[in-house]
Protein backbone atom coordinates (compact mmCIF):
# COMPACT_ATOMS: atom_id res chain seq x y z
CA UNK A 1 0.00 0.00 0.00
CA UNK A 2 1.11 3.02 -0.58
CA UNK A 3 1.73 5.91 2.02
CA UNK A 4 -0.48 9.01 1.45
CA UNK A 5 1.46 11.60 1.25
CA UNK A 6 0.43 15.39 3.05
CA UNK A 7 1.05 18.41 1.41
CA UNK A 8 2.30 21.63 3.00
CA UNK A 9 2.34 24.97 1.33
CA UNK A 10 5.45 27.26 2.11
CA UNK A 11 6.39 30.64 1.35
CA UNK A 12 10.23 30.91 1.10
CA UNK A 13 11.04 33.81 3.08
CA UNK A 14 13.94 36.71 2.32
CA UNK A 15 15.92 35.56 5.61
CA UNK A 16 15.73 32.18 4.07
CA UNK A 17 18.14 32.59 1.15
CA UNK A 18 22.05 33.41 1.46
CA UNK A 19 24.04 35.89 -0.89
CA UNK A 20 24.08 33.13 -3.79
CA UNK A 21 20.68 34.37 -4.24
CA UNK A 22 18.45 30.95 -3.22
CA UNK A 23 17.66 29.36 -0.13
CA UNK A 24 20.48 28.05 2.05
CA UNK A 25 20.91 24.18 2.26
CA UNK A 26 20.33 24.57 6.20
CA UNK A 27 16.78 25.97 6.59
CA UNK A 28 15.28 22.86 3.95
CA UNK A 29 15.14 21.48 7.67
CA UNK A 30 12.70 23.69 8.95
CA UNK A 31 10.28 23.58 6.32
CA UNK A 32 10.90 19.60 6.56
CA UNK A 33 9.63 19.83 10.07
CA UNK A 34 7.12 22.44 9.40
CA UNK A 35 5.76 19.43 7.03
CA UNK A 36 6.17 16.93 9.39
CA UNK A 37 3.62 18.87 11.63
CA UNK A 38 1.00 19.60 9.37
CA UNK A 39 1.37 15.75 8.28
CA UNK A 40 0.35 15.35 12.52
CA UNK A 41 -2.70 17.32 11.68
CA UNK A 42 -3.60 15.71 8.94
CA UNK A 43 -4.07 12.65 10.74
CA UNK A 44 -6.18 14.53 13.31
CA UNK A 45 -3.44 15.13 16.23
CA UNK A 46 -0.32 17.44 16.75
CA UNK A 47 2.58 17.17 17.42
CA UNK A 48 3.12 19.57 20.29
CA UNK A 49 0.24 16.90 22.14
CA UNK A 50 2.74 13.91 21.80
CA UNK A 51 5.51 16.16 23.51
CA UNK A 52 2.63 16.64 26.06
CA UNK A 53 2.09 13.30 26.33
CA UNK A 54 5.97 12.74 27.52
CA UNK A 55 7.24 12.05 23.80
CA UNK A 56 9.54 13.28 21.40
CA UNK A 57 10.86 12.59 17.98
CA UNK A 58 14.61 13.62 17.82
CA UNK A 59 15.49 13.10 14.24
CA UNK A 60 18.76 10.62 14.47
CA UNK A 61 19.29 11.13 10.76
CA UNK A 62 18.64 13.85 7.57
CA UNK A 63 19.31 13.42 4.08
CA UNK A 64 18.59 15.96 1.64
CA UNK A 65 18.78 15.95 -2.34
CA UNK A 66 19.22 19.75 -3.59
CA UNK A 67 18.29 18.68 -7.76
CA UNK A 68 17.30 22.45 -8.14
CA UNK A 69 17.48 26.06 -6.53
CA UNK A 70 14.49 27.64 -4.48
CA UNK A 71 14.52 31.13 -4.62
CA UNK A 72 12.56 33.79 -2.35
CA UNK A 73 9.26 34.29 -2.83
CA UNK A 74 8.51 31.10 -4.19
CA UNK A 75 5.91 29.43 -3.27
CA UNK A 76 7.23 25.42 -2.85
CA UNK A 77 4.67 22.41 -1.67
CA UNK A 78 6.54 19.90 0.84
CA UNK A 79 4.87 16.37 0.29
CA UNK A 80 5.71 14.10 3.01
CA UNK A 81 4.89 10.74 3.49
CA UNK A 82 6.09 8.07 6.55
CA UNK A 83 7.63 5.58 4.20
CA UNK A 84 8.54 3.06 7.65
CA UNK A 85 7.83 2.43 10.97
CA UNK A 86 10.25 0.61 13.04
CA UNK A 87 10.03 -0.74 16.80
CA UNK A 88 11.52 2.52 17.98
CA UNK A 89 11.95 4.75 14.52
CA UNK A 90 9.92 6.38 12.27
CA UNK A 91 11.00 7.16 8.50
CA UNK A 92 9.55 10.52 6.85
CA UNK A 93 10.06 10.86 2.87
CA UNK A 94 9.81 14.32 0.87
CA UNK A 95 10.11 16.19 -1.94
CA UNK A 96 9.65 19.81 -2.67
CA UNK A 97 8.17 21.18 -5.65
CA UNK A 98 7.57 24.57 -7.04
CA UNK A 99 4.09 25.54 -7.77
CA UNK A 100 4.90 27.42 -10.23
CA UNK A 101 6.81 25.49 -12.44
CA UNK A 102 5.80 22.29 -11.30
CA UNK A 103 9.50 20.92 -11.15
CA UNK A 104 10.83 18.60 -8.43
CA UNK A 105 13.25 21.02 -6.06
CA UNK A 106 14.42 18.27 -4.00
CA UNK A 107 14.07 14.99 -2.13
CA UNK A 108 14.93 14.06 1.36
CA UNK A 109 13.95 11.68 4.63
CA UNK A 110 14.76 11.85 8.34
CA UNK A 111 14.99 9.04 10.30
CA UNK A 112 13.38 9.85 14.45
CA UNK A 113 13.45 8.15 17.41
CA UNK A 114 11.11 7.62 19.76
CA UNK A 115 12.56 9.41 23.40
CA UNK A 116 10.46 8.93 26.74
CA UNK A 117 10.63 10.64 30.08
CA UNK A 118 13.75 10.28 30.71
CA UNK A 119 15.45 11.34 27.51
CA UNK A 120 16.31 7.71 26.78
CA UNK A 121 15.09 5.85 23.33
CA UNK A 122 12.27 3.83 23.66
CA UNK A 123 9.96 1.36 21.65
CA UNK A 124 7.23 3.84 20.18
CA UNK A 125 4.34 2.84 22.72
CA UNK A 126 1.23 1.33 21.52
CA UNK A 127 -0.88 5.09 22.01
CA UNK A 128 1.82 6.69 20.11
CA UNK A 129 1.91 4.34 17.10
CA UNK A 130 -1.80 4.26 17.10
CA UNK A 131 -1.48 8.21 15.95
CA UNK A 132 1.51 7.43 13.27
CA UNK A 133 -0.53 5.01 11.93
CA UNK A 134 -3.66 6.47 11.70
CA UNK A 135 -4.79 7.36 8.13
CA UNK A 136 -5.22 11.25 7.19
CA UNK A 137 -8.53 12.81 8.00
CA UNK A 138 -11.06 14.22 5.94
CA UNK A 139 -10.22 18.08 6.14
CA UNK B 1 32.40 54.98 36.47
CA UNK B 2 32.50 53.60 33.10
CA UNK B 3 31.83 50.21 32.66
CA UNK B 4 34.19 47.65 31.43
CA UNK B 5 33.65 46.47 27.64
CA UNK B 6 34.11 42.80 26.65
CA UNK B 7 35.33 41.99 23.64
CA UNK B 8 34.04 39.17 21.01
CA UNK B 9 35.29 38.38 18.00
CA UNK B 10 32.72 36.94 14.91
CA UNK B 11 33.37 35.50 11.52
CA UNK B 12 29.88 35.78 9.67
CA UNK B 13 28.72 32.60 8.23
CA UNK B 14 27.69 32.29 4.50
CA UNK B 15 24.01 31.36 6.53
CA UNK B 16 23.78 34.77 7.90
CA UNK B 17 23.68 36.45 5.29
CA UNK B 18 20.66 36.72 2.53
CA UNK B 19 20.18 37.73 -1.07
CA UNK B 20 21.06 41.41 -0.51
CA UNK B 21 24.71 39.98 -0.46
CA UNK B 22 24.89 41.09 3.35
CA UNK B 23 24.10 40.05 6.87
CA UNK B 24 20.16 39.44 7.42
CA UNK B 25 19.08 41.96 9.96
CA UNK B 26 17.99 39.10 12.40
CA UNK B 27 20.44 37.18 12.43
CA UNK B 28 22.44 40.15 14.85
CA UNK B 29 20.47 38.66 17.77
CA UNK B 30 22.30 35.74 17.48
CA UNK B 31 25.53 37.73 17.62
CA UNK B 32 24.57 39.82 20.38
CA UNK B 33 23.65 36.71 22.22
CA UNK B 34 26.92 35.47 22.20
CA UNK B 35 28.24 38.59 22.70
CA UNK B 36 26.31 38.33 26.53
CA UNK B 37 27.54 34.76 26.92
CA UNK B 38 31.27 35.67 26.27
CA UNK B 39 30.14 38.83 28.63
CA UNK B 40 29.68 36.29 30.99
CA UNK B 41 32.69 34.55 30.92
CA UNK B 42 34.83 37.40 31.76
CA UNK B 43 33.10 37.46 34.67
CA UNK B 44 34.11 34.05 35.68
CA UNK B 45 30.78 32.45 35.18
CA UNK B 46 28.47 31.34 32.77
CA UNK B 47 25.10 31.82 31.41
CA UNK B 48 24.52 28.37 31.66
CA UNK B 49 25.77 28.59 35.28
CA UNK B 50 22.81 30.77 35.66
CA UNK B 51 20.14 28.49 34.24
CA UNK B 52 21.44 25.24 36.21
CA UNK B 53 20.97 27.98 39.26
CA UNK B 54 17.47 28.27 38.55
CA UNK B 55 16.98 31.43 37.03
CA UNK B 56 16.90 32.88 32.77
CA UNK B 57 17.47 35.98 31.89
CA UNK B 58 14.92 36.53 28.64
CA UNK B 59 14.87 39.33 26.49
CA UNK B 60 12.59 41.78 26.59
CA UNK B 61 13.66 44.72 24.24
CA UNK B 62 15.98 44.59 21.87
CA UNK B 63 16.78 47.71 19.36
CA UNK B 64 19.38 47.71 16.90
CA UNK B 65 20.55 50.25 14.24
CA UNK B 66 22.43 49.66 11.39
CA UNK B 67 24.53 52.02 10.36
CA UNK B 68 26.90 50.28 7.96
CA UNK B 69 26.60 46.70 5.94
CA UNK B 70 28.04 43.69 7.54
CA UNK B 71 29.08 41.01 4.65
CA UNK B 72 29.97 37.13 4.66
CA UNK B 73 33.32 36.59 5.93
CA UNK B 74 33.82 39.61 7.58
CA UNK B 75 35.22 39.52 10.87
CA UNK B 76 33.38 41.67 13.54
CA UNK B 77 33.90 42.77 16.99
CA UNK B 78 30.81 42.80 19.40
CA UNK B 79 31.84 45.44 22.29
CA UNK B 80 29.37 44.65 24.84
CA UNK B 81 28.65 46.70 28.45
CA UNK B 82 26.08 46.80 31.59
CA UNK B 83 24.97 50.07 31.46
CA UNK B 84 22.10 49.54 34.12
CA UNK B 85 21.06 46.78 36.28
CA UNK B 86 17.58 47.68 37.89
CA UNK B 87 15.40 45.68 40.69
CA UNK B 88 14.72 42.89 37.93
CA UNK B 89 15.90 44.10 35.04
CA UNK B 90 19.58 44.46 33.06
CA UNK B 91 20.61 46.30 30.27
CA UNK B 92 23.20 45.61 27.86
CA UNK B 93 24.64 47.87 25.03
CA UNK B 94 26.53 46.48 22.07
CA UNK B 95 28.44 48.49 19.29
CA UNK B 96 29.81 46.10 16.53
CA UNK B 97 33.05 47.13 14.52
CA UNK B 98 34.37 45.87 10.95
CA UNK B 99 37.81 45.01 12.28
CA UNK B 100 39.12 45.44 8.97
CA UNK B 101 38.24 48.92 8.66
CA UNK B 102 37.41 49.73 12.43
CA UNK B 103 34.24 51.13 11.22
CA UNK B 104 31.60 51.20 13.68
CA UNK B 105 28.69 49.10 11.68
CA UNK B 106 25.93 48.62 14.41
CA UNK B 107 24.43 49.91 17.50
CA UNK B 108 22.21 48.05 19.95
CA UNK B 109 20.84 47.22 23.24
CA UNK B 110 18.79 44.69 24.97
CA UNK B 111 16.83 44.77 28.01
CA UNK B 112 16.58 41.53 30.24
CA UNK B 113 14.68 40.47 33.20
CA UNK B 114 14.81 37.29 35.71
CA UNK B 115 12.82 34.78 35.74
CA UNK B 116 12.87 32.16 38.51
CA UNK B 117 11.39 28.58 38.55
CA UNK B 118 8.36 28.44 37.77
CA UNK B 119 8.82 31.32 35.03
CA UNK B 120 7.83 33.99 36.89
CA UNK B 121 9.88 37.66 36.64
CA UNK B 122 11.41 37.73 40.22
CA UNK B 123 13.78 40.63 41.92
CA UNK B 124 17.55 39.70 40.92
CA UNK B 125 18.29 37.53 44.03
CA UNK B 126 21.68 38.26 45.76
CA UNK B 127 23.40 35.64 44.35
CA UNK B 128 22.89 36.73 40.76
CA UNK B 129 23.23 40.52 41.61
CA UNK B 130 26.80 39.48 42.93
CA UNK B 131 27.37 37.88 39.37
CA UNK B 132 26.26 40.85 37.58
CA UNK B 133 27.91 43.56 39.54
CA UNK B 134 31.52 41.50 39.00
CA UNK B 135 34.37 43.11 37.21
CA UNK B 136 35.58 41.61 34.32
CA UNK B 137 38.44 39.14 35.75
CA UNK B 138 41.99 38.94 34.14
CA UNK B 139 42.25 36.42 31.33
CA UNK C 1 -6.38 59.15 8.71
CA UNK C 2 -5.93 55.48 10.12
CA UNK C 3 -3.66 53.30 8.27
CA UNK C 4 -4.97 50.40 7.32
CA UNK C 5 -2.97 47.07 8.92
CA UNK C 6 -2.37 43.97 7.04
CA UNK C 7 -2.67 40.97 9.22
CA UNK C 8 -0.36 37.76 8.54
CA UNK C 9 -1.10 34.69 10.37
CA UNK C 10 2.07 32.37 11.44
CA UNK C 11 2.57 29.23 13.08
CA UNK C 12 5.49 29.00 15.40
CA UNK C 13 7.99 26.49 14.24
CA UNK C 14 9.86 24.12 16.61
CA UNK C 15 13.32 25.42 15.15
CA UNK C 16 12.38 29.23 16.06
CA UNK C 17 12.28 27.85 19.86
CA UNK C 18 14.86 27.81 22.10
CA UNK C 19 15.87 25.57 25.53
CA UNK C 20 13.65 28.41 27.08
CA UNK C 21 10.90 26.52 25.71
CA UNK C 22 9.46 29.98 23.32
CA UNK C 23 10.44 31.36 20.27
CA UNK C 24 14.11 33.02 20.36
CA UNK C 25 13.86 36.34 20.36
CA UNK C 26 16.06 37.01 16.98
CA UNK C 27 12.98 35.05 14.81
CA UNK C 28 10.66 38.07 15.30
CA UNK C 29 12.90 39.36 12.87
CA UNK C 30 11.92 36.78 10.16
CA UNK C 31 8.15 37.23 11.08
CA UNK C 32 8.13 40.63 10.80
CA UNK C 33 9.90 40.45 7.07
CA UNK C 34 7.02 37.65 5.93
CA UNK C 35 4.40 39.90 6.95
CA UNK C 36 5.95 43.63 5.08
CA UNK C 37 6.10 40.78 1.95
CA UNK C 38 2.02 40.48 3.06
CA UNK C 39 1.58 44.10 3.56
CA UNK C 40 3.00 44.48 -0.39
CA UNK C 41 0.76 41.64 -1.85
CA UNK C 42 -2.14 43.33 -0.12
CA UNK C 43 -1.43 46.39 -2.01
CA UNK C 44 -1.01 44.33 -5.45
CA UNK C 45 2.54 44.18 -5.71
CA UNK C 46 5.60 42.59 -3.87
CA UNK C 47 8.85 43.29 -2.55
CA UNK C 48 10.30 40.69 -4.92
CA UNK C 49 9.08 42.85 -7.78
CA UNK C 50 10.46 45.96 -6.30
CA UNK C 51 13.77 44.38 -6.32
CA UNK C 52 13.23 43.40 -9.44
CA UNK C 53 12.76 47.27 -10.50
CA UNK C 54 16.15 47.83 -9.11
CA UNK C 55 15.42 48.77 -5.62
CA UNK C 56 15.74 47.09 -2.23
CA UNK C 57 14.66 48.59 1.08
CA UNK C 58 17.23 47.48 3.53
CA UNK C 59 16.31 47.53 7.64
CA UNK C 60 18.22 50.17 9.55
CA UNK C 61 16.34 50.32 12.52
CA UNK C 62 15.17 47.35 14.63
CA UNK C 63 13.11 47.94 17.71
CA UNK C 64 10.89 44.72 19.70
CA UNK C 65 9.29 44.69 22.94
CA UNK C 66 8.80 41.06 23.96
CA UNK C 67 5.79 41.42 26.22
CA UNK C 68 4.33 38.04 26.46
CA UNK C 69 6.02 34.90 25.27
CA UNK C 70 5.02 33.12 22.16
CA UNK C 71 5.42 29.31 21.78
CA UNK C 72 5.40 26.55 19.70
CA UNK C 73 2.77 25.39 17.34
CA UNK C 74 1.22 28.86 18.43
CA UNK C 75 -0.46 30.32 15.63
CA UNK C 76 0.09 34.31 15.76
CA UNK C 77 -1.21 37.50 13.84
CA UNK C 78 1.10 40.01 12.65
CA UNK C 79 -0.60 43.40 12.62
CA UNK C 80 2.02 45.41 10.23
CA UNK C 81 1.18 49.52 9.07
CA UNK C 82 3.13 51.81 7.78
CA UNK C 83 3.10 54.88 9.87
CA UNK C 84 5.42 57.42 8.23
CA UNK C 85 7.26 57.69 4.93
CA UNK C 86 10.02 60.16 4.68
CA UNK C 87 12.13 61.39 1.71
CA UNK C 88 14.33 58.29 1.60
CA UNK C 89 12.82 55.97 4.33
CA UNK C 90 10.06 54.55 5.69
CA UNK C 91 8.40 52.87 8.85
CA UNK C 92 6.52 50.02 9.51
CA UNK C 93 4.92 49.26 13.31
CA UNK C 94 4.13 45.45 14.43
CA UNK C 95 1.70 44.12 16.69
CA UNK C 96 1.87 40.44 17.42
CA UNK C 97 -1.49 38.55 18.80
CA UNK C 98 -1.96 35.46 19.89
CA UNK C 99 -4.47 34.01 17.69
CA UNK C 100 -5.69 31.58 20.57
CA UNK C 101 -5.65 33.90 23.90
CA UNK C 102 -5.98 37.00 21.60
CA UNK C 103 -3.32 38.22 23.90
CA UNK C 104 -0.41 40.99 22.70
CA UNK C 105 2.57 39.10 22.58
CA UNK C 106 5.12 42.15 20.82
CA UNK C 107 4.81 45.38 19.60
CA UNK C 108 7.88 46.46 17.19
CA UNK C 109 8.98 48.54 15.00
CA UNK C 110 11.74 49.19 11.69
CA UNK C 111 12.48 51.35 9.76
CA UNK C 112 13.61 50.83 5.76
CA UNK C 113 15.85 52.92 3.76
CA UNK C 114 15.58 52.82 -0.13
CA UNK C 115 18.35 51.25 -1.96
CA UNK C 116 19.14 51.99 -6.11
CA UNK C 117 21.43 50.47 -8.35
CA UNK C 118 24.91 51.19 -6.92
CA UNK C 119 23.96 50.24 -3.64
CA UNK C 120 23.78 53.80 -2.16
CA UNK C 121 20.45 55.02 -0.25
CA UNK C 122 18.35 57.49 -2.61
CA UNK C 123 15.07 59.24 -2.50
CA UNK C 124 12.38 57.05 -2.97
CA UNK C 125 11.57 56.84 -6.61
CA UNK C 126 7.81 58.16 -7.72
CA UNK C 127 7.10 54.37 -8.93
CA UNK C 128 8.03 53.18 -5.62
CA UNK C 129 6.45 55.89 -3.72
CA UNK C 130 3.25 55.07 -5.60
CA UNK C 131 3.25 51.28 -4.41
CA UNK C 132 4.28 52.16 -1.11
CA UNK C 133 1.14 54.72 -0.77
CA UNK C 134 -1.38 52.49 -2.66
CA UNK C 135 -4.71 51.80 -0.48
CA UNK C 136 -5.21 47.79 0.67
CA UNK C 137 -6.63 46.18 -2.43
CA UNK C 138 -10.02 43.79 -1.95
CA UNK C 139 -8.51 40.49 -1.78
CA UNK D 1 46.38 8.63 1.26
CA UNK D 2 44.72 9.41 3.87
CA UNK D 3 43.44 13.21 3.54
CA UNK D 4 44.23 15.73 6.38
CA UNK D 5 41.35 16.45 8.45
CA UNK D 6 40.89 20.44 9.28
CA UNK D 7 39.29 21.05 12.85
CA UNK D 8 37.09 24.12 13.51
CA UNK D 9 36.30 24.83 17.06
CA UNK D 10 32.48 26.31 17.80
CA UNK D 11 30.85 26.72 20.89
CA UNK D 12 27.37 26.26 20.38
CA UNK D 13 24.56 29.27 20.48
CA UNK D 14 21.75 29.72 22.84
CA UNK D 15 19.79 30.49 19.38
CA UNK D 16 20.60 27.28 17.87
CA UNK D 17 19.01 25.16 20.45
CA UNK D 18 15.35 24.17 20.88
CA UNK D 19 12.71 23.23 23.06
CA UNK D 20 13.82 20.06 23.72
CA UNK D 21 16.86 21.05 24.99
CA UNK D 22 19.54 20.72 22.82
CA UNK D 23 21.03 21.96 19.40
CA UNK D 24 18.22 21.74 16.21
CA UNK D 25 19.07 19.21 13.43
CA UNK D 26 19.00 21.94 10.78
CA UNK D 27 21.47 24.42 12.36
CA UNK D 28 24.40 21.61 12.16
CA UNK D 29 24.82 23.01 8.67
CA UNK D 30 25.59 26.60 9.81
CA UNK D 31 28.60 24.30 12.09
CA UNK D 32 29.59 22.36 8.35
CA UNK D 33 29.87 25.66 6.56
CA UNK D 34 31.51 27.29 8.76
CA UNK D 35 34.21 23.90 9.04
CA UNK D 36 34.11 24.30 5.18
CA UNK D 37 35.37 27.74 5.25
CA UNK D 38 38.04 27.03 8.04
CA UNK D 39 39.74 23.83 5.77
CA UNK D 40 39.58 26.75 2.42
CA UNK D 41 41.96 29.11 5.56
CA UNK D 42 43.94 26.13 6.26
CA UNK D 43 45.08 25.85 2.25
CA UNK D 44 45.53 29.53 2.23
CA UNK D 45 42.38 30.74 0.27
CA UNK D 46 39.43 31.66 1.91
CA UNK D 47 35.98 30.69 -0.34
CA UNK D 48 35.08 34.12 -0.17
CA UNK D 49 37.70 34.75 -3.02
CA UNK D 50 36.65 31.46 -4.68
CA UNK D 51 33.32 33.68 -5.78
CA UNK D 52 35.22 36.79 -5.79
CA UNK D 53 37.21 34.21 -8.49
CA UNK D 54 33.73 33.82 -10.54
CA UNK D 55 32.71 30.66 -8.96
CA UNK D 56 30.44 28.99 -5.97
CA UNK D 57 30.11 25.75 -4.31
CA UNK D 58 26.37 25.13 -4.14
CA UNK D 59 25.71 22.34 -2.00
CA UNK D 60 23.48 19.37 -3.86
CA UNK D 61 23.82 17.17 -1.18
CA UNK D 62 23.93 16.95 2.58
CA UNK D 63 23.64 13.98 4.50
CA UNK D 64 23.66 13.90 8.65
CA UNK D 65 23.45 11.64 11.23
CA UNK D 66 23.02 12.80 14.85
CA UNK D 67 24.48 9.84 17.30
CA UNK D 68 24.55 12.22 20.72
CA UNK D 69 22.84 15.18 21.10
CA UNK D 70 25.17 18.34 21.50
CA UNK D 71 23.53 21.22 24.17
CA UNK D 72 23.84 25.20 24.40
CA UNK D 73 27.56 26.54 25.34
CA UNK D 74 29.32 22.86 23.96
CA UNK D 75 32.31 23.17 22.59
CA UNK D 76 32.33 21.26 19.16
CA UNK D 77 35.38 20.50 17.22
CA UNK D 78 34.08 19.54 13.35
CA UNK D 79 36.89 17.60 11.72
CA UNK D 80 36.48 18.12 8.01
CA UNK D 81 38.26 16.42 5.14
CA UNK D 82 37.70 16.50 1.62
CA UNK D 83 37.41 13.12 0.98
CA UNK D 84 36.60 12.87 -2.95
CA UNK D 85 37.03 15.29 -5.99
CA UNK D 86 34.65 14.56 -9.52
CA UNK D 87 35.29 16.43 -12.46
CA UNK D 88 32.61 18.83 -11.64
CA UNK D 89 31.85 18.26 -7.73
CA UNK D 90 33.74 17.79 -4.50
CA UNK D 91 32.81 15.70 -1.63
CA UNK D 92 33.34 16.97 2.21
CA UNK D 93 32.93 14.15 5.22
CA UNK D 94 32.67 16.12 8.70
CA UNK D 95 32.34 14.51 12.24
CA UNK D 96 31.42 16.51 15.02
CA UNK D 97 33.32 15.77 18.79
CA UNK D 98 32.73 17.30 22.11
CA UNK D 99 35.51 18.94 23.28
CA UNK D 100 34.65 18.20 27.00
CA UNK D 101 33.45 14.36 26.36
CA UNK D 102 35.43 13.07 23.13
CA UNK D 103 32.21 11.75 22.21
CA UNK D 104 31.80 11.71 18.64
CA UNK D 105 28.34 13.28 18.56
CA UNK D 106 27.70 13.67 14.42
CA UNK D 107 29.03 12.60 11.05
CA UNK D 108 27.97 13.82 7.99
CA UNK D 109 29.24 14.53 4.01
CA UNK D 110 27.74 17.48 1.83
CA UNK D 111 28.96 17.14 -1.73
CA UNK D 112 29.35 20.48 -3.89
CA UNK D 113 29.49 20.92 -7.59
CA UNK D 114 31.47 23.95 -9.14
CA UNK D 115 28.81 26.89 -10.26
CA UNK D 116 30.50 29.44 -13.21
CA UNK D 117 29.93 32.85 -13.96
CA UNK D 118 26.37 32.00 -15.33
CA UNK D 119 25.20 29.92 -12.57
CA UNK D 120 25.67 27.33 -14.99
CA UNK D 121 27.79 23.52 -13.20
CA UNK D 122 30.96 23.89 -14.78
CA UNK D 123 33.70 21.34 -14.44
CA UNK D 124 36.69 22.37 -11.79
CA UNK D 125 38.62 24.79 -13.47
CA UNK D 126 42.51 24.15 -13.32
CA UNK D 127 42.67 27.19 -10.59
CA UNK D 128 39.95 26.22 -8.57
CA UNK D 129 41.34 22.83 -8.77
CA UNK D 130 44.87 23.76 -7.63
CA UNK D 131 43.33 25.64 -4.57
CA UNK D 132 41.37 22.37 -3.60
CA UNK D 133 44.16 20.01 -3.92
CA UNK D 134 46.46 22.00 -1.89
CA UNK D 135 47.77 20.51 1.38
CA UNK D 136 47.02 22.43 4.96
CA UNK D 137 49.74 25.00 5.29
CA UNK D 138 51.81 25.34 8.19
CA UNK D 139 49.58 27.96 10.40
Amino acid sequence: MQPEATVERIRVRYGETDQMGHAYYGHYALWFEQARAAWCRARGFTYKELEQMGYMLPCVELHIKYRDEIRYDDVIEVHIKVTEIRRAAIKFEYEILNTETGKLCTVGLTWHVTMGGHRKAVTIPPEVRALLERPPQAP
